[in-house]
């Protein structure tokens, strides 16, 4: 088997160009770490942050040419000399730190975990990302119990609904998603969460102990005021950037601008906490990132992560799946299929 | 019974009034509201707040002549008539916004919490504000967890007593109290936890998953380098003010103009929370500061809250007090003690 194709964003920016590119499989992988294991892709979830490289506008992202992907699920083909807990034939989900937009990936062991009964390989897809960022915003820095109220504000989401189904598991007596778009209320309270819009919950006097703001620049600000004394405020994304219009260099120029610096004084007086979250640097944090990989895998068990897939394109619609995600229509994740 | 004394602050500044008056009780204190306790007060605490005040440098400090004082223990006189779970003769301490600094006290029933076995009235006036900070901050805003690395800056006074003593109930793995003198290391190595000057701290490359940050100004940036990812700062004061020459305007505005603002985008590349944390501006808050005086009284129960208490004086030394506190010399709690 020597095709290899992946996805190469070789021309970032405005007029970017995205595309599958064939190569061979033993000259771009040609052999396996001691800890690697080797795995042929079936789904490659796609994130926010794959937009914003894609238009040239992510700090973190590798000089191009580059293969995107933080997250793939598909099957074990070979294993390091050191690798004892998974073996060739396996039904696996991984995070990847780039290049999982393809159809074989090599990652080191830890980032691989055996997908539960109760998925298929196409629910597995959309797990790591969402999952991470979940279990690292409200258990690894929010520390929510069962006591606090929560505002969502990608209620809708993909995120939104792992969200709201660890917060429903922990018991939390208040849930609250917040949607852009009044058609998508409906989706926020069939997954058990209060819905209302950001409109309405700016107007709004509501007060909670912890609110997961993905939307950033102004509404940072904003939120703060929604929250009661002793409560905290996750920062874990721009997606406001991408307004009506989709993403435009205009948004994010003026979102950054808008994004207010804040006062240990302020925060003091205030009583509260706020919390920045980028997932994908825990790529560089093993061990934090095992941790959180170890607590995903027994939640996913449970039942407690229930990924929502809103769409799956063939790899070779690669730009129109940027583009679906980009424009801000999707209710759930949004997958590349690999043919293997 | 007649007698009446108050601390009053009657000019806050540089040339500063501060001074015992005797007033008349049925006059200053005609009537007692429902919910209401009168307290003879045996001792007061004195507070870093108050020091600040008394140099006109407070910004939630009532507007002169007034009198100081966030806590005392003393014996209940009078009860309100809707008060049923404290009647008169009780030893209790209390939390008090202002007026604490007096011969006697009225004060809401919920603030009064009675003294446990373990303690003595002298005891019990240490344990008001610094268990309510230490609650506030360790449990209610950073939720430390037994697996958390935790730095306390404060680690020979009075509250870094108190945080040591929690976080060893808690069976935190490490433990790590700063000071600046040389000769306070051993207190806190007598506290169980491991020592460092605020220098050898700053030079060394340790990283831990909470810090507690009463120093303010330069070294709350400072701080945040020794943060684990996922980590979390609670910045609860600006004692840093205070250096060798004592409390002084030009170290004030020095330092806030050296403390620094935070970005969004910073936290969220670091992966970090940070807290403020004003523990006095809770008294606005009954229902926070009810949670938490519950939770205190149940710990000083198990005698997890241990109070230091470094010296007394005379309310008629008040100023004496004022001046050994602002110095910085103190291991533990000041009180005023009222010959009631």
């Amino acid at each position: 088997m020597n095709d290899f194709t992946q996805i190469e964003l070789s021309r970032p920016g405005k007029n970017n160009r995205l595309r599958p590119v064939v190569k061979n499989l033993e000259q771009e992988l040609p052999k396996l770490a001691e800890d690697g294991v080797q795995i042929a892709v079936k789904y490659s979830g796609l994130n926010f942050a794959d937009i914003m490289m894609r238009l040239g506008l992510y700090p973190d992202a590798p000089s191009a040419p580059f293969c995107p992907g933080y997250e793939i699920s598909g099957i074990v083909e070979k294993v390091g000399t050191q690798v004892t807990h998974l073996r060739p034939g396996l039904e696996v989900f991984a995070g990847c730190y780039f290049g999982g937009q393809a159809s074989h990936v090599q990652v080191p062991a830890w980032q691989v975990v055996p997908v539960a009964q109760n998925y298929d390989l196409k629910t597995a897809a959309a797990l790591p990302v969402s999952a991470l960022t979940c279990d690292t915003a409200l258990i690894g820095l929010a520390r929510v119990q069962a006591s606090d109220s929560v505002m969502i504000d990608c209620g809708s989401g993909a995120l939104g609904a792992m969200m709201i189904s660890y917060l429903k598991h922990l018991g939390c007596r208040e849930i609250i998603g917040l949607t852009s778009k009044q058609e998508k209320l409906a989706t926020i309270e069939e997954r058990g969460a209060k819905a209302m819009t950001i409109e309405s919950w700016q107007h709004s006097q509501i007060k909670v102990d912890v609110i997961i703001n993905s939307r950033g620049g102004k509404s940072l600000s904003r939120d703060r005021n929604h929250l009661k004394t002793l409560g905290r405020l996750v920062a874990l994304g721009a997606s406001h950037m991408v307004t009506k219009g989709g993403l435009s260099y205009f948004n994010v120029i003026k979102e950054f601008l808008a994004m207010k610096k804040i006062s240990f004084i302020d925060l003091m007086h205030a009583n509260q906490a706020v919390m920045g979250l980028n997932v994908l640097r825990l790529f560089e944090e093993p061990q934090v990132l095992k941790n959180s990989l170890v607590r995903v895998n027994e939640l996913s068990q449970l039942n407690i992560y229930q990924p929502v897939v809103d769409k799956v394109f063939s790899y070779q619609e690669v730009v129109d799946a940027y583009d679906y995600l980009g424009q801000g229509h999707s209710r759930g994740k949004v997958l590349l299929r690999w043919d293997v």
